[in-house]
């Protein structure tokens, strides 16, 4: 890890690389550092978030952005829709939030009630895998998945033995809590991944998306010091201050963002990018990269 | 993920595994969970911390313990202990915390003179590999290295062609940052990993240690607003009151701890149930696990 010194290096350099569109070439042989990547990144290379699968979670402490992703568990983010457009979060605590693994909320008093319409739904935890999956596979394998890499934004891993794909329980992915029976989790109670990916989860919950701005809002929040990460009686839990689609947002309120498209050249030269760092820090290059350590970079929309 | 009734149950369940010593045994086939894997464990299953390798990080918050390794970094870990003797690192700050991915502090405005005998050390990123070397290994593999597994309580990887074995960067590992020079990190400045496992770090920096207590108080400090984490200037970082080695604090006022052996049966046990968790909200198995997502219990002395 860098030290201060050797950040005030890697600061500058950031700040040259973000004037690389400006320097026509890279000497030859150079390999581009992310940073660069996303330089020469063309506005192609970006995609805009659907409003209509883009959910503000509304914190004291600010807003978190978190992008719906509806191909995988559509029952799932339909009910959590109907929830929001019920306002049934709003004023909901985060209940629980357990060191290295996850930030959760819900209703656990049955305080509000749950809109019609909102009930189980099938598990979702998995999807056959279809014919013709956009699909950017990662070249090193993987503990859990015989495949992983990336489909439309998000990781994702696959088995062509099983005809199954699935999201991954990478950092910052949202799912849904559940009961033990598999049919119980309708929504009304979801969770954020806050630490190393807890991929053992994988295909026995569903995940509907991933937070893609205001991580650090429900990540830095304090532990709850009972079993499970619960707030105990004196630890005041946050309470949310709103649930909104980004659709139903006036749009002066709102914060438009872009995410990197992951069927590019682009985030193939992005991949590369962190699977060898050309970074004069990195004297041992990995040569390799896990799909969690993928970055899937975000910006405000230009 | 559980949702609030499944914790019920949950909760419930690791109640009674921890009255499992008094249930004669399991029925037969039923595989232990972590929790009766523990419970079931020997004295002599533990170690107990060295107070000449464990290091009390004092914050306003409280105490962060961290046991140290000098096996795979002794210069480092000496450069520390000399550091810590002088009470160098009193007064520091935590002067950047990056979501997922460190929390660092040190002495950029070198306010703090270096103690005469503290300098630069060899690299010390990895060593070569013992011929007799205890090592618990993973049987799933892993996307960085050749071999992954256990040694002596901390997670390690190996590789057989290159002679060499390294400390894995997994949450809760301590390293030594340092600039562009291999030689240039002393121990002035000290990493914990507070995200996904950043393993591209392995064989790049010197590790010599492990948060064993008190993670929760560095992982929910919020992030700074700059680059990298840095804190600006009205986010006052945090103070550490002292650094301390066990063996120079008073009897009466230490936390002694012991942590499972990871050379032992019992050990090979948890990890058996973390791959295929006996636990009946796992409906599909994972059959395998990733060396960072493998606990390392730790618990008061007895």
């Amino acid at each position: 890890m860098c030290n201060t010194d050797c950040m005030a290096h890697n600061i500058s350099f950031l700040l040259l690389s973000a004037l690389a569109f400006l320097i026509p070439a890279l000497p030859a042989g150079a390999k581009p550092s992310m940073g660069e990547v996303l330089s020469a990144s063309k506005p192609s290379d970006w995609r805009p978030l659907d409003p209509a699968n883009t959910l503000y979670v509304a914190l004291p402490s600010g807003r978190i952005i978190i992008e719906l992703n509806p191909g995988f568990a559509p029952l799932h983010v339909a009910n959590i829709k109907s929830l929001v457009g019920a306002r049934y979060f709003d004023g909901l605590p985060v209940l629980r939030v357990q060191d290295n693994y996850v930030a959760q909320w819900g209703d656990p008093e049955n305080r509000h009630p749950i809109p019609s319409g909102v009930g189980k739904v099938a598990p979702e935890f998995d999807s056959p895998l279809p014919p013709h999956m956009a699909f950017t596979r990662l070249p090193d394998g993987d503990v859990y998945a015989p495949e992983v890499g990336f489909s439309d934004g998000f990781p994702v891993a696959r088995s062509a033995k099983l005809h199954l794909t699935w999201l991954a329980h990478c950092y910052g992915m949202v799912g849904v809590g559940r009961d033990l029976d598999v049919e119980s989790g309708s929504g009304a109670e979801m969770y954020v991944v806050i630490g190393h990916s807890p991929r053992h989860l994988d295909r026995n919950v569903a995940l509907v998306g991933r937070v893609v701005k205001g991580m650090e809002l429900l990540s830095g929040l304090p532990r709850g010091s009972l079993e499970m990460g619960f707030y105990a009686k004196e630890e005041t839990p946050l309470p949310i201050k709103s649930m909104r689609l980004e659709a139903d947002v006036p749009l002066p309120e709102r914060t438009p963002l872009e995410a990197l498209r992951t069927d590019t050249p682009t985030f193939a030269a992005l991949i590369e990018s962190r699977r060898n760092r050309p970074e004069k820090f990195f004297k041992v290059k990995a040569e390799r990269i896990e799909v969690c350590n993928v970055p899937i970079p975000v910006r405000p929309r230009k």
